[in-house]
């Protein structure tokens, strides 16, 4: 998927909303607009990835900037320490539905087991 | 959990058993012992972190060292272009079993949603 036609691409360009919670130079964390827990949020780069996958070698700041932002979330929704999952889908299998890399962060209830 | 009574460092050090699979300076993967998907790795960092929300600023090379061996993971058990889930659980309500940082990576089959 091309930037210009992608969804969160779209949302870090403000041309379609979201409900935004937190923002830095590299990275946008949003709600999911089907949130599965009290606490489901999204992180992602803002600039373009298409998933886990297509990382290079080059991009290892992209993945510490998410699970930096991710430990944020977790401390700033209060579920540091009663716990929380972190999910990312990577490709048909793994149930990734928007070709942009995204963690899911997902808290405030008991995640059973296996994860999907 | 110190190092010295934990179950990943032991397996690190080659005190308990393991079916390891890939090994770097930074990292180790090895095969989960009750596997919730025809691929289900784990990759975790040879150094002792308690979990995600233990990680500090300064390691963010942690996070990507582990997820570059992902990647690379995907890929040699053949699962890169099929896709695949990577999880981590931090904390009770993810359900983190093992006070050592790891990352979970299901594949070979279709994950379904919610991841738990």
């Amino acid at each position: 998927m091309s930037a210009s036609t992608c969804l969160f691409c779209k949302i870090v360009g403000r041309e379609l909303p979201a409900t935004i919670v937190h923002e830095t130079d590299q990275v946008l964390a949003f709600q999911d607009i089907a949130p599965k827990a009290p606490v489901h949020l999204l992180v992602i780069p803002k600039a373009h990835v298409d998933g886990l996958q297509a990382l290079a070698p080059g991009d290892a700041s992209v993945v510490s900037a998410l699970f930096a932002c991710v430990t944020r979330l977790a401390a700033q929704t209060g579920v540091a320490s009663s716990g929380y999952r972190t999910v990312i889908n990577a490709g048909p299998d793994g149930g990734q539905t928007v070709g942009h890399l995204h963690v899911h962060l997902l808290g405030g209830r008991p995640m059973t087991w296996p994860p999907g």
